[in-house]
């Protein structure tokens, strides 16, 4: 059998356009398969990707937080989540930021999925981690307030899906994705 | 009954710190209402938000493109998208998205719910349209290549959102949040 070659995007040229203390823009020339050149600007950010923490309790209940947010101005119902530290692996940036914004701890980390924002222009990369077997243990975060500690029934979903303050398509998405693996679970269990 | 204040940061300053063609980058100084001071950055992009169509197809499937984004440099998966222009409605939108892209237009044109990406430093929104009672119908759009259709059985979300090429977090959202909607009808419709 023979390897089919699959035609992709080239790069050109990538210079940077404009930078701040977190943020840095590039502006790209790429050239499609079919000869189209096109100048297209991406975000690139200044961490090693993130964590979000989908924290699971004993009464089939997740753990979130109600948070501000200057992007949105507003308070906002998600999932915690931070940046991953130099040279910290994902599981252990899961279970610190869990211990930062909630106060607890977990003895079993799963990472579930790994999502993206818009892959169009930005290449941030965001890890579900499913935290398990939690016990309480707080670690000094950076929040400016202490955040308010929300319990979400893990069968209930579509509802917290539709509220006007969970907006985040990363909750949203991590908080299905979680549950059809719980739901797994428990088919697998009962066959 | 007296109405309870509920106090929330405050932006005391904001200024533009880097700025690219498409891109703004801000620095906030906040106030939280503990008295605690911080200094933020967000990103403006320059658009009046965005609309993402689940495009349903009478066989119960979606229908999709796979599209190369920059951000990730590579092909995804993903649910047909762009910038909202000055002045269009939201589900005009929509349906011009889907014809520049998928080459269908919508006899029905649903709001379902509205998405942020980073509500921590980006306030961009993300409209998530139902197009239903789809017809060939096609406008020229700035996509430098065709873009590849793909159908997507909606009792498959599950698989759907476990791909390696399906990491866009609005896209897997947008698929659980309509594939609820479409479950509850389909209930109400038995009752």
């Amino acid at each position: 059998m023979t390897k089919k070659t699959v035609k992709t995007p080239t790069i050109t040229a990538c210079k940077v356009v404009a930078q701040s203390r977190l943020f840095r823009i590039e502006q790209l020339d790429i050239t499609f398969p079919n000869g189209v050149e096109v100048i297209y600007e991406r975000l690139k950010g200044s961490s090693n990707g993130g964590v979000l923490v989908v924290a699971l309790q004993k009464d089939n209940s997740f753990l979130m937080v109600r948070e501000y947010g200057v992007g949105v101005e507003g308070y906002e119902l998600m999932f915690p989540k931070g940046r991953i530290e130099d040279n910290e692996p994902v599981e252990e940036a899961a279970n610190r930021e869990l211990q930062e914004e909630v106060g607890f701890a977990a003895g079993k980390l799963t990472l579930v999925k790994t999502m993206t924002l818009a892959p169009g222009y930005m290449g941030h990369l965001t890890h579900i981690v499913l935290a398990e077997d939690l016990y309480p243990a707080r670690l000094e975060g950076d929040e400016p307030e202490p955040l308010q500690v929300v319990s979400w029934d893990v069968d209930n979903i579509d509802e917290l899906a539709m509220l006007t303050d969970v907006t985040e398509a990363r909750t949203i998405a991590a908080a299905y994705i979680v549950k059809a693996l719980l739901d797994q679970r428990r088919a697998s269990a009962k066959a």
